[in-house]
C-alpha cells in the first residue's frame, strides 16, 4: 500500500480524491499496489466527504508523516504551495502538482531538489489540463529537436474569442457570459491579460530548452484590446483571432511571447473553439504534431494528476527523466527583435494620403477589405518586420495624422 | 554502452540508423548511456552506408550476440519478422518495432513472452507514425475509462479522399497521383481496402480492452467504392468523407469497424487532410482528446522508434506497463448488430414512388439535395438502425425496383 496526501480540496483536488476513491480497484490493478489517501489538507470543512475523518488543516501532519510517500499539490498559487512542496521534497516525498504558477516560477529549484533526492516532481496537469502533453513532449524530445511550439493554452480566452467570432458578442459580453458559466473568475486578469497562457508556454519552453524560462521576461499581451472590428478583418483576411503562446529557436536565441494572432483558416489551431486547448509541436523529425482537448475542468485535470500519481507509484524508486536547469532568461531574444507580419487598423481623415504614407513607412502592404468599414478607417497587413522597426513606423504614421486603432500579429505557423 | 541491432534497412530502418548516428551525442546525454548500432540486418547491400561494415544478412549474428540487448524490427510483414522477434525475446533481448501487421497479428503472444522475461516489447511507431499515441493512450488509460477511439489512421487513403474532396479528382486519378508521389504502393490494396487502418485500430482496441483484438474478426471496408457523387452529397449534408477506424464499448461488447464515414464539419477529424492522421480518444474523465500529425514517413516514424529504443535503454531492467491478454475476439459485437445512421444514394425510375417506399422501409429519413443531381437519383440519411435491419430494408427497396448506388455510415462522434 502506498500512502498519499492531497493538499487542496477545491475543484481539481476534489476531482483527484473522487477518481482515486471511485476507481481504486482498477488503479490498484494497474499499478499493482493500493493507493491510500491518508490526509487531505484544506482550511475548509467537508463534513459530507466519505473521507471526512482524514481531513486536516495542519500541514505538519503531512510533512512529518513518514508513511506518506507521495503528495499531491492542487492548491494553486505560489504560496503556500511552494513552501509546502519544497518541504515535502526535502522530507523525501515525491510531489505531483497541477499548479502552473508554481512550476513556472519555481520549477528549476524544485526539479533540482527532486533530482538530488531521486524523487519525482511531476506536473502533467499544469499545461493542457487533461491533454497529455508534458510526457509526450518529453518523448518527442527524445529523438527530436523540437524547433517550435505554438499553443492555444487558455480555455477562458478561447471561449471569449469564440463567442466574439461566432456570435458577434462584444468582449465585455463574452467575458460576462464566461463568468456566468464559471469559465472565468470574477477577477479575470490572469486569463484575459495572458498571464495564465504565459505560465504554460514558459513551462513548455523550459522543457524544450532544458533551461528555466521565467514568465517575467516574456512579452505578454492579452485579448482585452481585441474588438469585433478586428474579428471582422481577420475573417476578411481568411482566418480567426486566437490567443497564442509561441516559443521557437531562432539563431541560438529563444523567441517566446504570448499575444493574440491572426491564425489562417488552414491551420489546425484555427478550428479549436470554446474552452478547448491545442498545442502544436514542431520537431525536426516528427514534423507537426498537435495535441487537442479540454485544457481545464475538474475531471480532465484531475485525471492527469492521478496518472502522474500512478506513475510515481510504479516508479517509486526511480526518477522520471524530466528536468531543466535554472537560468536568468539570458537566451531569450529581446522582444523588440522578434519579427512578425502585422495587421494594422488605422483611422485617417485622408485615406488616399495615408495609404501612401503606409507604403513608405511599412513597405509593400496588403489591404484587407471588409463590409461595413467606417468611412475613415482602413486595415492592412505589413511584411515581416522587426518589432522595433514596426513601432517606429507606427509612430511615424501617427505623426502624419493617422490614428492606429489596432495592431495584431499574423501567425507564422 | 548499450548495443542494439536494427533488422531492416528500408525507409524506416534507414531513418532509425540515421537518427541514432546523427543525434548520438544528444541521445547519449538524455539516456546517460551510449547507444551503439552493432548490426544491421538486410539482404541488400549498402556499401555507401557509414556503417557498411556492420551490415549482415545472417540473423544468427544478432540472435546469438549476447551483447546486443535491444533489437529494432522495421522489416514489416508478419514473416520473417515474427520468427526473428520471438527469437530475440526468447534470448532475453528487448524489442522495438514499427510493424503494425506483426503487433496486430502476434501482439498478445509477444507481449506475454516479454512479460515473462521482464523485457520490453514497444511499438509506438506502429500506430500514427510519429504521433505519440501508444504511450499517451496508456497514460490516458491510467486514470480513465477510455470509452471510444475514432481515428483517421491511414495517410494514403486520407490523401486520396482529400484530392477527391478538394480537387474533384476521381478515385482512380487520386490513387495514381498518390502512387506517383510515393504515398501509395504499386499494389495499394492494404491501404485502399482498409486493412492497414484495421491493423491500427485493432492495436488501439487491444490496448483499451486489455484483450487482443484480431483483424480477422473486424468488419473492414475500404474507399474503393467512394465516388465523387458521394463526396458531393457529403458536402451538401455538411461534412466530408473520411476512412474511420472506430472502436467503442457498448453494453459489455466491443464495437469495432473500419469504414468510410460522413464526418460532420464540426468534428476535429473533418479538417484532417492529405497524409495526416488524427486519433480521437474519449475518456470518461478527460473527455475528448485528439492527437494529430504525420502518420507515416521516414523520419516521423523513425523518431518514434528511436524514442522507444531510448525508453528501453533507460528501463533496461524493468518492463513498461503495456500489456494485453490473448483472446478469441469473443467480446466483439457481431457486425450485423452495430447501429449507425446511414447515407443512401438511390437510382429510381419513379422518384416519388421510391420516396414513399423509403419512408416505409427505413423510417423517417432526411433527404440530401445537391446541385447537378442526375434526374433519376436521390439520396437520404436514415435514422440510426441496426445493420441487419438496414440490409433488409435495402433489399426490400431494390425489390421495389430501385437500385442502391452507395451506402456510407454517418459518424456518431
Amino acid at each position: 500500500m502506498i500512502q498519499v496526501a492531497v493538499m487542496g480540496h477545491g475543484v481539481v483536488g476534489s476531482g483527484v480524491t473522487e477518481i482515486l476513491l471511485k476507481n481504486s480497484a482498477e488503479i490498484a490493478k494497474r499499478v499493482q499496489d493500493e493507493i491510500y489517501i491518508k490526509k487531505v489538507l484544506d482550511l475548509r470543512e467537508f463534513p459530507d466527504s466519505p473521507i471526512a475523518d482524514r481531513f486536516t488543516k495542519d500541514f505538519s501532519e503531512i510533512e512529518d508523516d513518514e508513511d506518506i510517500k507521495i503528495v499531491v499539490e492542487v492548491m494553486g498559487g505560489v504560496e503556500p504551495a511552494y513552501t509546502f512542496v519544497k518541504s515535502c521534497l526535502l522530507k523525501g516525498k515525491s510531489v505531483v502538482t497541477s499548479n502552473k504558477e508554481l512550476v513556472a516560477q519555481k520549477g528549476a529549484e524544485l526539479l533540482k531538489i527532486a533530482k538530488e533526492r531521486n524523487l519525482n516532481f511531476l506536473f502533467e496537469a499544469s499545461v493542457g489540463g487533461g491533454i497529455p502533453i508534458i510526457r509526450p513532449l518529453n518523448q518527442c524530445l527524445a529523438a527530436n529537436n523540437v524547433e517550435e511550439i505554438d499553443g492555444i493554452l487558455n480555455g477562458t480566452t478561447n471561449f471569449i474569442l469564440t463567442k466574439m467570432i461566432k456570435d458577434s458578442m462584444s468582449f465585455e459580453d463574452a467575458l460576462k457570459l464566461a463568468q456566468d458559466l464559471g469559465y472565468a473568475e470574477r477577477n479575470p486578469a490572469a486569463d484575459v491579460e495572458g498571464h495564465d497562457a504565459c505560465r504554460k508556454i514558459c513551462i513548455l519552453a523550459s522543457m524544450i530548452f532544458g533551461k528555466h524560462v521565467y514568465p517575467k521576461g516574456v512579452h505578454t499581451e492579452g485579448i482585452t484590446k481585441v474588438t469585433l472590428d478586428d474579428v471582422g478583418y481577420a475573417e476578411a483576411w481568411g482566418g480567426v483571432i486566437k490567443l497564442i503562446g509561441s516559443v521557437k529557436q531562432n539563431n541560438g536565441k529563444h523567441q517566446i511571447l504570448v499575444a493574440p494572432m491572426f491564425v489562417p483558416a488552414i491551420s489546425q489551431l484555427s478550428s479549436v473553439d470554446d474552452v478547448f486547448n491545442a498545442i502544436l509541436v514542431k520537431g525536426d523529425s516528427t514534423g507537426e504534431v498537435v495535441f487537442y482537448g479540454k485544457g481545464a475542468g475538474k475531471l480532465p485535470t484531475a485525471s492527469a494528476v492521478v496518472a502522474d500519481v500512478m506513475d510515481c507509484v510504479t516508479n517509486i524508486d526511480r526518477r522520471r527523466n524530466i528536468f531543466w536547469e535554472d537560468s536568468s532568461n539570458e537566451t531569450i531574444m529581446p522582444f523588440e527583435d522578434t519579427a512578425y507580419s502585422m495587421y494594422v487598423r488605422v483611422f485617417a481623415v485622408n485615406k488616399a494620403e495615408a495609404c501612401v504614407n503606409v507604403s513608405n513607412l511599412f513597405g509593400e502592404c496588403n489591404a484587407i477589405e471588409k463590409d461595413n468599414t467606417p468611412e475613415n478607417e482602413f486595415a492592412f497587413v505589413t511584411p515581416v518586420m522587426k518589432y522595433s522597426d514596426f513601432e517606429k513606423a507606427c509612430k511615424s504614421l501617427e505623426k502624419e495624422g493617422c490614428k492606429i486603432l489596432s495592431t495584431i500579429r499574423i501567425a507564422d505557423f
